[in-house]
């Protein structure tokens, strides 16, 4: 098996070798060191303009900065845009007798925020730290996804700077609901298929390999969400006057939470990885000549055991997860008081693997709620309700996207993979990686395939407080990019 | 055993008809009718001092009004202070020929607050509010424990306007902790024996029974604390990244907790009920004359089921509890991100049953985490030691009290039964109430028997946002109190 990957890889740098490809990512390096200053100065512009997708009015903020960035490089801009929901900033550049069209996705939008969690208190006022020799950027969207932007934006002053020609159509495909689940945006791209269109759509989101390694990734997972409430008494009870008698919401959660995984992290929900699409042999094999980075990560990450029942980060991403983002009841800490709660929440996110579809995961974690008593319900419980069942779940059901796995083996893989290469060499190859990015609803609206090319630190608290981009990541996704634009 | 407990009434109503305390009710009741604005204005400028008990500033203030306000009574006053506690207030009337010597117990200080769970967004602000022809007064401590407090000074003006004379020293005891544990209540009151001693403590705290009925309560449930902590990965991480690998600390303490109760909410920790003191043939008798009010409770509070096996709420508060106050871990709702988050803590309220230690129900709890695969810390702990272990727990134990009960055939008891019965008739007779007051505290320093006499309306939201105390509550309140002054 390592060897047919062998040949694979081999056959890439092969191309390598007789392409020309090789000075965009020198041009780029040189470029970027000249202009340190401005690069940086361009960037904490960018990340001071607020971006939570909810927040309107600042998105479009997001949206015209980064239109009018285009449009002083000379691209061909305009928002494609429906109503009630964030533009996607498109651009595009059309080369002469190009071969290809390559279209750059990245995300403007950014994970929602909690200031006070924040060592510099302020997400959108960027902080560079230098520690072990080593500066980062902290701010919300640094690393996911602003500075893939940030880098298709300086990768063009290069290219352009060094008279390197592009070799493909480009086109530039920026989102403004990412982290809000990408709810429309199959229905932009749909209503703008010939902008669209392209012979791959390189994904630049996401963190590179935990050894440092530059990784090309041919998957994400899939994702959605469910809320779920339960209930106790209709108003926080004292309790001392009530313990023993009024049930404890969270108690409730608990054991209703309890049943769905075992203690080695396997989920237990009937039929929950029914349906799941193997590894391909090479897929298993681009797992099996990876990087080992289990034990590093362990150490770093505090962690005196880990799930998966001893099978790498790498293959486990691969499966369909369940996964509490939050659980709330009452208050814990200097706040607690001694009540008992009136309800219990938790934030279910459930990855998905491919070939297993979000409806119907959430369907059977569902089904699973009612397997245990509950009356589940998809609105507000009202007291008549209540006073009904013994147990009623309150069910939210967020929408969601499914996995996508690209074969390794397509011919466009080869090219994006001996591009990259010219940049960084060796490149790790992933079958999939952790992050959830829309790949399904753009295969589905352009009819094309994804493939993922992060620039990010792995360590750099995406989705959490204190998000950060190491600037040597910056500096090498600038010369990533200007690679994949020249690529032939 | 009916016959039993009925003679046991028969005999204390024997005591009314022949003393001639009828008129202590009356004239508090005239006297409240008459200065209704000027007792509220009164209330409502004691509500607006802020009490959290850590607030040392306000604590104080509210000390040196409650000093004022006896003082103007021509009460004896003074402040009983150690250092880094809340001051008791302490008052003193001494009667020519007292036959008895009654300590009036009340806490100035109350539960913390999150003022934007309040309706009118800041609890020390008080709120009148009239819905189905009855008025309420919505602040912190309105029920919990200022209105006892208020109840007792007024008390005095109404006896004082009536020339009704006093046939006991009075003394009271107004402590600034009692909702943070009543750390240093014991220690103030050893240091001020002489000062504190009575035939009995009336503890002048929580509610009155469901039906309504005045209810005189023999006992209170001990109560301690454990917050419990459990480790996932060092920082937050991206659920997707790290999904099905790096293990989720809120489900690992769901886990944890699970095994804690069974459905019915009775706790399955090891020998958690082990010594605890049955309910005398007296103490059943009395649970099965009070009204039956747990239907309707049902009914009010939405709940589709309830604990306790089928037994009613007035038993099964003699039993030991453990209930989640609080759980958090990540984030929920809008503000819920994609991660498996760092931590997830728990706080847990164990009140007490007669006869167990609240040092060995915390042992047992703590044994339990152990028994379950954890590394019990008591301090937070280190990278190495994460490292060590599969599972760390960090606990933190709280101080607490344990519960007392008070015999119901005592002589002074029926005393206090006749007394508050020229004020009320019937009155339910509790063992036990929910709340946790320090009982155990005061009998051992003022070597005597205590007996809670409540006014509060059960519905108060004691200890959540919206606390609030009917205004009939109130007015109530003081002719008990006037009653239980002028006893004999």
């Amino acid at each position: 098996m390592l060897k047919r990957l062998g040949r694979f890889l081999a056959s890439t740098l092969l191309f390598a070798c007789i392409a020309n490809a090789q000075t965009a990512p020198q041009a780029s390096r040189e470029w970027t060191a000249a202009h340190r200053q401005q690069i940086l100065d361009q960037f904490t512009r960018l990340l001071a303009i607020p971006n939570v997708a909810r927040d309107t009015e600042n998105i479009r903020r997001n949206a015209d900065t980064l239109l009018g960035m285009l449009k002083e490089r000379g691209v061909d801009v305009r928002l494609l845009s429906i109503p009630d929901a964030s533009p996607v900033v498109y651009g595009e550049i059309r080369a002469p007798q190009a071969q290809h069209t390559i279209v750059f996705y990245a995300h403007y939008d950014g994970q929602p925020v909690t200031p006070a969690d924040w060592a510099g208190g302020d997400p959108f006022k960027p902080v560079f730290r230098t520690e072990n020799g080593e500066t980062r950027i902290y701010a919300r969207s640094a690393s996911d996804d602003k500075a893939a932007i940030l880098a298709q934006l300086t990768a063009l002053d290069a290219l352009h700077a060094a008279h390197i020609p592009l070799k493909s159509n480009i086109r530039f495909v920026w989102e403004g609901e990412e982290e809000a689940g990408s709810p429309h945006l199959e229905q932009i791209l749909k209503a703008n298929r010939d902008l669209i269109t392209g012979d791959v759509w390189l994904i630049c989101d996401g963190p590179v390999d935990q050894s440092g390694a530059q990784s090309v990734v041919f998957g994400a997972r899939g994702d959605t969400h469910l809320e779920i409430t339960v209930y106790g008494p209709r108003r926080e009870l004292h309790s001392g006057h009530y313990g023993n008698w009024a049930p404890n919401p969270a108690m409730m959660l608990v054991q209703l939470l309890t049943g769905m995984k075992d203690d080695s992290g396997r989920v237990l929900i009937p039929h929950f990885y029914d349906g799941m699409k193997p590894l391909s042999p090479l897929e298993q094999e681009a797992i099996a000549r990876a990087p080992k980075n289990d034990e590093k990560l362990k150490q770093e990450l505090w962690l005196g055991h880990v799930d998966g029942g001893g099978k790498p980060l790498l293959e486990v991403l691969n499966y369909p997860t369940l996964n509490i983002n939050g659980i709330s009841s009452g208050r814990t800490g200097p706040r607690a008081n001694n009540v008992i709660p009136a309800t219990a929440t938790v934030d279910l996110d459930l990855r998905l693997a491919v070939e297993i579809d979000w409806r119907q995961q959430q369907d059977r974690v569902i089904d699973y709620i009612r397997s245990q008593g509950y009356f589940v319900t998809e609105r507000e419980p009202e007291a008549q309700t209540l006073l009904a069942h013994p147990k009623v779940a309150f069910v939210k059901r967020d929408s969601g996207y499914n996995a996508v796995r690209t074969p390794l083996d397509l011919p466009i893989a080869a090219a994006v993979i001996k591009a990259v290469e010219t940049a960084h060499n060796p490149v790790v190859l992933w079958p999939t990686m952790g992050g959830s990015v829309p790949l399904g609803a753009i295969e589905r609206a352009a009819s094309t395939h994804t493939i993922l090319v992060p620039i990010a630190n792995y360590d750099n608290n995406q989705h959490s407080a204190n998000e950060n981009i190491r600037l040597q990541n910056l500096w090498d996704g600038i010369e990533t990019m200007a690679a994949l634009m020249a690529m032939n």
